[in-house]
């Protein structure tokens, strides 16, 4: 299967091209998404980064402890948003409103994530997701005890940190790849299902 | 052993109390470097994430395929630089130091990356890195092509990108673990060896 | 009809409410799309700030001559992703895929005008577009010059630059109101027709 | 009557060569000022637009309801010069010094708008204006909170609110028409009355 | 003589309080001025920071070698612009319309100095200084080889340099001490001489 | 004796070349250094200039009212660190060392003022200074309120300020000169003395 446009500047690896491990690991992506996600066969093109990449992702993301799955994906859209990352916006959007199945959250959260309308524990998460996603440096001991007055306890802050961090990286991947969305991404959660 | 200031704002984990594999191998960072770098006493906390910044760090800084190791610590100092991340601009600075024998470069190229004398290949490298690092969704084209009339292969704005990335992310974990360097770091290729 | 979410911060006027002239234009709006979309709803608490609104909006984007329809949309998505302003990307992201015919473009642009790949044209207007969004005391006849280059007239140039001008009110308008999208805007144009 | 200066990058109309009713109105103003402003001559290329941004001026500016007319120039004056325009900066300068009958106020407010001296009122007045002109995607219900605990009714922070958002669409105009303040303006409001 | 607002946040002294040297030098500004400008009052609380000061300033801005002394003035009203800095921008403002006679220059420079028409060796004078007021550390041999490109001379660099950088400490002394403009400045060189 | 690699971009003065007052002071320095800053010896091309900037200098570095000596160079060092300032950073983060006795403070406060861990005094003086560096506009009475809360003296706000703003001048003729740090500095304080 090919592509009319894309789906990287630096070309890509179709699943069946794939050393083993990976074509089995992004096989069962695949296989529960319906397609084969752009940001693996892009991202195949260097198998140990791509190993590394899947694990990170499965460490931070796939995980209910602490943060519940759909609270991580918030902090991914409103990071992407801040960095303006097409790929993970419209990937992660998607996955945000199968997560809490509410249709107009992802457009809500990528497009203003510092003001969109949020509880107020989401909105600690948010907050310190943005200020780590474009400010780190200015991080301080004062905003983690703002975080903390809202609930999160120590390990739920770790995690929003990483993930902001895990994509802070994933975000500069797509840009640098100019990494393009699957279609199916765009529709996914939209519709009630039937 | 223990440190009068902490390595980390949410603690560490020695050495001697990691897991086998992990053990195993930062053991072997250790021996080379002398102590064990703060950065994986800090993420120790997190196993399953510590493998896979290991994996991610092999892959791209071990290796000598296009842009040389000292290149790569270039790009690592600059965008460490931009990012105002003391962990990775003492750390990494004292790598390139060492990579280099040039005591002076670490602390020019992370005080002001962007105006820093350097050869017309590293300051492609070094310009390429500091736009990803900074305003990654201003990529486009016209920049690519920048770095390869300067005579980088696709390889190696790979290289430049990927690391740049896998900074952005190593930054933002040092700064929210408020991640101290070791000592040691800071002397590191400033004396001639004896 | 009533909203469980308030569609503006300051209240809303509906429809059967308003002045009989504001009435007449807004409801053949309504009639064409299926719904009154919300900013008429909000700005109609001052009826006079809305004729002029209504008055500069159809001078604007209700023409062919010059730039196209749909390229008037893709000036309103562009900026308002660049200004991160919600109601007015999700309300002519769905313009501009009807438009377009095209159901992925409008999340291209609103997430990323800077790169998103468009042609030579359409990435003139969009830069030109950008720059008087979010810099525009740096605008000088050089920029117009590239928009020139690139095949713009200057009456097209006028376009894109009152267009910006006039969505940076509509979008710092939607701001001021935390103006909600209608629920229909988010699907709008994303399904075949069938 | 020419100009040795254009009046605009884009040509302009004197009054003469306007429409009837533009021409009257425009003329009215004229008779009040001793000259015709440029923004009139320079916007009547497009006589929809001109009225459209005449109405649009008229209802916000010409209201003593709530913010006093001096009040409305202040916000002008400020946004205007965090936006560096200066036609507005000169013209509205110069409306503000007669309304204030203050000769200092107008060059203190444009120069410095964050830390000029202002009564508590004027200050909540300016910050609230200052942020949406600048940042309008932060506006949250916490500043609104601020510009009503300085004792800002709901209605004078939507004027705030609408006079900046105005001068945000006209601060674009007078850059995309390099708009040239006529040389009256300099002066006006500078001498003791006679 | 007092004055009703005050000169300076930290207090002032008076010319007769001066030390004799600085009463002489302040003295001799001040008879021909018509008047002891508020910066020399509010800096003699210092006086061998006023000395240095003096100093300084009488290298810099009392020399006609290389850059006119017009030309001097120009950059001091373009860096206090970008610097928002209002004390600077009226009382160089001043001087500059009476060293042209030119009653608008003032006002359009330190309004917008990005894009206000100037001759090409002016525009090249005040890019230069704007770069080095606003971000000095990304300066390149480049951007030098631009401004000998359109005439200047190392000499008449180092002049457009060393000027900007004296009004970045200026500009800096006057925020700190919230610094009022003489009310003399604001209205000088705006009528013709009778 | 010459320099493999320039000093200064535009040139510079040895020690024995210039005039009689500088000779003896600048020597004096460099007797107690060991080396002749590179700073003096560029900046001696103009003399008037050099001896002006040694004046203000010296009237606020080399006092102990107020702030202590290593209080002034942290202030230095902070705002070098966020103006970018190879040279500054280098050369007064040698001398803070010396000062504190500390050799890792100066890699630390360089690389990330905002975040680095100090003293509530030492929060409070860098605070200022950073905001004077690089917003400078914004300072109003609640800033130095804070500063006052936090122990500082209206004489030691105005040393803050006052050496910040020396530094702004220093940093951008370091940035124009481009002027390279002697080799000696990038070791001082950083080994025990023996």
């Amino acid at each position: 299967m090919t592509d009319a446009v894309p789906v990287s500047r630096f070309g890509h690896v179709e699943l069946e091209d794939m050393p083993d491990d990976l074509r089995a690991r992004v096989g069962a992506i695949a296989e529960k998404s319906g397609f084969v996600p752009n940001v693996f066969r892009a991202l195949a093109r260097r198998p140990a980064e791509l190993r590394a990449f899947l694990d990170y992702h499965d460490a931070l993301m796939d995980s209910d402890d602490g943060l519940s799955k759909a609270e991580r994906e918030l902090v991914v859209v409103a990071t992407s948003g801040a960095n303006h990352c097409t790929y993970c916006i419209v990937a992660h959007g998607a996955i945000l409103r199968v997560r809490t199945k509410d249709p107009e959250i992802a457009d809500r959260v990528a497009s203003n994530p510092w003001a969109v309308e949020l509880s107020r524990r989401e909105r600690a998460i948010v907050d310190l997701a943005l200020l780590i996603a474009t400010d780190s440096a200015a991080l301080t001991e004062a905003e983690l005890d703002d975080a903390r007055a809202a609930g999160l306890t120590d390990e739920e802050i770790w995690d929003v940190g990483a993930i902001t961090a895990l994509f802070a990286m994933s975000n500069r991947l797509a840009h640098l790849t100019a990494l393009r969305p699957n279609p199916e991404f765009y529709l996914m959660g939209r519709l009630p299902r039937t």
